[in-house]
């Protein structure tokens, strides 16, 4: 078989395989939204006009969102520290999946995204190097950075920076679970702040998904990690984990996913964990599972469906998939367009309730719009816009 | 007269002008190089697909070179400290700068340059900045940088990482210039060793002017800062400057531009200030004048002709333009196809030959290259290969 590159030997690489084809020479490259014909058009582009905007600039530094690429540029920002379900693989590896996520940013909404990917370091010298290169850029989106660090890394990237910084992993994840439960809720005819919620896995993911469902009006959620639910009782808690207790298990419920289950409306699985069909049992009739680890759902749609009126994953090969890109690019849209500084509470509900919205009539099979839906973006974006 | 934003008052802006008419959203966007029409493309581009490219670039890193963008990008890094002859001027005003190189190094050479400009600030940390997002290019650009530190930020870069460094202010200036005095020296019928040449500014481009002169083959070449030559005597030499007084000014001249021009060949302005007419009458018959501070040149071209054979300035409506678009460009090409760990001595001597190789017959006023000749980066990138 012909190799791309003769001096590869690995046996990972098959070049004749679909996806490394499309992965060869990178999926993004520049180009110039202006012609480049003659020495007018350079003396325009470069020098000596070029100077004309800089000075500009340095008098008034907001009109480097009218004359840059500033305005409409994120930067896809990772360590390769938690890459897919891949872990701490590093930045070059973490390439792909940044370029992967440029390549959805423009697509789906226009936004020029650019990888940014960093070797890894303390927490200290993450912060330092993004925020010091964060000039070149409209906004930042935070990827596949693994937890704790990530929670510290956004807090003081958004207390630093006056542009939007925003790990999707978090946010995206729960807005888009939020957008898919708002519209369960309807087709099982239930409110949300009558729901019990069990969200299994404290991470990235975790974390945003329990605290905007209680943002969203859900009182009862139950958070559980690898050593069963987060409670009042627990002595072993990292920082954010203890935080999640304050906020969570009003009944104090002490076990496991098994106890947490007990009477439950809703298990959204962000564990990559599996979850055995006996515990589903014991939740309650009209019962909603978002089993949305990838590619392996903590509970096969099949099995989930015995025992659930809505049943959601994160593939795309089942009904309701929930996918991050409903979110991320309308999200980043409406903030470049309104020239916001930051991603609210507000901003990232208003992006689930458009995202819901958009689907009229929701039914069990059809809880959130496709991932190729036109009219997300737009609705996205246009939302976050009016909660600025 | 409508202005592009209402909310900008500034006296600066002309929205009408073409230069901020062309800047108007700025200068660069970001396009997919793979279609993304449906769920197959998105699995290929995105995941699940993506997660097998990752894996095999973890597994064999060399693999970023085939199957991401970073093979053709270079970063054009930037603290604003010394934007064009404005300064330091800071980050967001050296965006448009760092564009329209951009938008050069794609339109001369295929390469996809981006800019990334950062908070100023100690030379330690902006070498842990570059380096720390390093792993996302094939290459790094520093522009506008501001001596002395621009010296010791490349320096450290250069052994820090194992891609391409180079300060364009420098060796880009440096390349050009000696392209232009090897034909400049063949119109007059001399060899670069017998020629007295004084370099006017011992700033990046002061530095690396005379020490690529002195690497090919110039024996004599006195340095002048705003306070005289530098010679031996001098006591008030920051680093770089000392150096090169180990390195030139072999007759130990003395004094001022003046002294310095006393039977001098060759002058190379590179100091933004100007030289009197009377000094350069005490240059030899055939002199050569490279008057390169833009946009006013240290002598105008009229009266520089009445004492030399061949004027070259830096600007596009006289002969002889003395631009860095002449090498950056192909440079890079040249270093990203080939592979090269970094820029060397050897390849930019072999950059400026095979600039000064395109002009087949030398005459006073065409001394190098038009900027748009298009065989002058290919043949600038093959000269770098074969010299790699």
């Amino acid at each position: 078989m012909p190799s791309a590159d003769p001096t590869i030997p690995t046996p990972l690489v098959d070049p004749a395989d679909p996806v490394f084809r499309a992965h060869l020479g990178g999926k993004l490259a520049g180009v110039a939204t202006q012609p480049l014909r003659d020495a007018h058009d350079l003396s325009l582009l470069y020098t000596p006009g070029v100077a004309k905007v800089s000075l500009a600039i340095a008098a008034d530094p907001k009109l480097a969102q009218t004359y840059t690429s500033r305005r409409n540029t994120v930067a896809v920002v990772s360590d390769g520290t938690a890459v897919l379900g891949l872990g701490d693989i590093g930045p070059l590896a973490a390439m792909p999946v940044m370029e992967g996520k440029a390549v959805l940013f423009k697509h789906f909404a226009g936004v020029d995204a650019v990888p940014l990917c960093m070797e890894s370091g303390t927490v200290e010298e993450l912060v330092e190097a993004v925020a010091r290169v964060a000039p070149t850029y409209g906004g930042i989106n935070l990827e596949d950075i693994s937890a704790p660090r990530c929670f510290e890394i956004e807090r003081r990237l958004k207390e630093r920076l006056d542009i939007p910084v925003f790990h999707d992993d978090q946010h995206g994840t729960a807005i888009v679970t939020l957008a898919g439960l708002l519209n369960a809720a309807r087709v099982v005819g239930r409110e949300l702040a009558s729901l019990r919620v069990v969200v299994a896995g404290a991470g990235a993911a975790g974390v945003a998904v329990a605290k905007i469902l209680l943002l969203a009006g859900v009182r009862d959620v139950v958070v559980t990690d690898s050593r069963g639910t987060l409670h009042a009782g627990r002595e072993d808690l990292a920082e954010h984990k203890a935080e999640l207790v304050r906020l969570t298990n009003p009944r104090g419920v002490a076990g496991g996913i098994e106890q947490a289950l007990d009477g439950a409306d809703v298990y959204v699985g962000v564990s990559g964990g599996t979850v055995p069909e006996a515990y589903l049992t014991r939740m309650s009739p009209d019962a909603m599972i978002f089993a949305l680890a990838n590619p392996d759902p903590e509970v096969h749609p099949e099995v989930a469906h015995r025992h659930a009126r809505v049943v959601a994953t994160g593939r795309s090969d089942f009904p309701n998939q929930i996918n991050n890109v409903l979110a991320f690019p309308g999200i980043f849209r409406g903030a470049l367009d309104s020239g916001a500084p930051a991603i609210t509470e507000a901003m990232k509900l208003a992006a689930a309730h458009a995202i819901a919205g958009l689907v009229e009539r929701p039914t069990p099979d059809h809880v959130v719009p496709s991932v190729f839906d036109p009219r997300v973006a737009p609705a996205v974006a246009a939302a976050v816009t009016s909660a600025v």
